[in-house]
């Protein structure tokens, strides 16, 4: 438990540093940073308890969680003006906080007794849901809806290691797994440019 | 209780379809059109059964919602670029989807014991609110909170469902009828171009 | 208990007026001004009771909540096209408004027996939650996270409330010093125009 609770919090601090990036560039101010961080790194997590019915919210009862968010949107808050973010490394760090929170998503849904279906739904939500609300609070259609392989590769990565679960793979190891093929497919989809494709409605369709 | 959940999943279904509508003609990729087709057709429920506090939502312990959801988006998707969508039969079939869950929202709420105002105002949010986040979502301003007379037929056929109950009606006579206003009062609307008035707030009251 | 609610009812209706303003000069109709107006009012004790995990909202329980809110959103609606409506009178209103809903969420939240941060916490997001809503469901990027010193007095008076209980003062005293911390706050951010500093990304930054 130890464990993925560490990698939780580190996935709950990289979330809340994209969130504060992206309110900061809003022009908000310090408080308004720290609301967009705290919602990107709860926001996924928040939900899928929600729907789950388990009571009080995971950061309710676990402070740490909060505390976390909190101190670091201040950092990047404070430092933003000062220092250039290390962009790339950023990158790579969102793209291992997507990895974690998808699994621990499922896991938690699994260890409910949820179907294989909606861990695989709860992974992806855990992991997107945090950055469409950021999104939103910023006045943008979420990009994660748009332009990325993002939760696509949330899905992949949840779609694997429930998978594996199911073939008795062990626990760590299916995470092992699946966090690669997140990573592997998230970062191969920033190198490459790579998106889905769109549909095109016919013009007279609108209404 | 079979044939409540047959008319719910062909509402679900309907909802699923303009979801991925709305999201196709933002051009979202396949993934967004999937998100948006969902939330619009699981998001009233969801919301209701948080709200009323009935443990896990609908949906997480009754797949076939996703399902169906998840089906009808891609399949609109997919099939969006091929052919016109019969834009007038859709039209209609949402209607129903909006009769549908209005209903089922507010049984939902009187089988909780809720009071008879909350049932109608259950109603409507189960209603109305996939639509509200399916705009969100696209970045616009909910369509339903400015131009059409949608949730104000959700509003009124509740009232008359829940009032007819209160007569001792038998449910399926009360929802009948309360289904036959919504339509009716919707597809009016749609027809003539009705809307409710809105109000000049004076200039000088701008903040 | 009973001074609590009739607090707490106040507020609403105050909430509830700003939130009809506001869905008003968006040209809403009549329900689209419903809407906002309920959840504006009722947003942040909603968020607060799901996050808490304690059962059905407090609204569906106690219809005065709904009542309230829609007949002082009502009345705007009707009202706002005949008569000027007193700005600085709301202006003061609003913030007693949220002085009240922060005192009340953070009660709630240490009545049951989450830590004091978590109290502070649930207290400004009482506070500021509608009102967050309000603005994305009138398509703007909420205010409160942009310009004011409006959720930073919210957690001040959070703070100086669950502080001054721990060092054992009486509930109706702290309640009181708080909001008078909060009321203190707003209006002098309201009169001298104060908000706090933003940050500045290097232009390179961007994504």
């Amino acid at each position: 438990m130890s464990v993925i609770r560490t990698f939780d919090l580190a996935g709950t601090a990289v979330f809340a540093v994209t969130g504060a990036l992206v309110a900061g560039r809003k022009r908000m101010d310090v408080f308004g940073v720290a609301v967009v961080g705290l919602v990107t790194a709860l926001g996924g997590g928040t939900l899928r308890d929600l729907i789950l019915g388990s009571g009080p919210v995971f950061w309710s009862k676990d402070t740490a969680y909060v505390v976390v968010a909190l101190v670091a949107a201040a950092t990047t808050f404070f430092l933003a003006g000062m220092v250039r973010m290390p962009t790339r490394a950023l990158v790579v760090a969102d793209a291992l906080g997507l990895a974690i929170f998808t699994i621990v998503g499922a896991q938690r849904a699994l260890d409910g007794h949820f179907s294989p279906l909606i861990a695989v739904v709860m992974g992806t939500m855990t992991g997107v849901f945090g950055g469409i609300v950021r999104d939103l609070l910023c006045g943008e259609v979420p990009l994660i809806l748009r332009k990325e392989v993002y939760a696509t590769a949330s899905l992949a990565g949840g779609l694997v290691f429930v998978l594996f679960l199911r073939l008795q793979m062990s626990m760590p190891v299916a995470a092992v797994i699946a966090a690669a093929v997140i990573l592997v497919i998230r970062l191969a989809a920033i190198h490459w440019g790579l998106s889905l494709p769109t549909f095109r409605a016919p013009e007279n369709e609108a209404q």
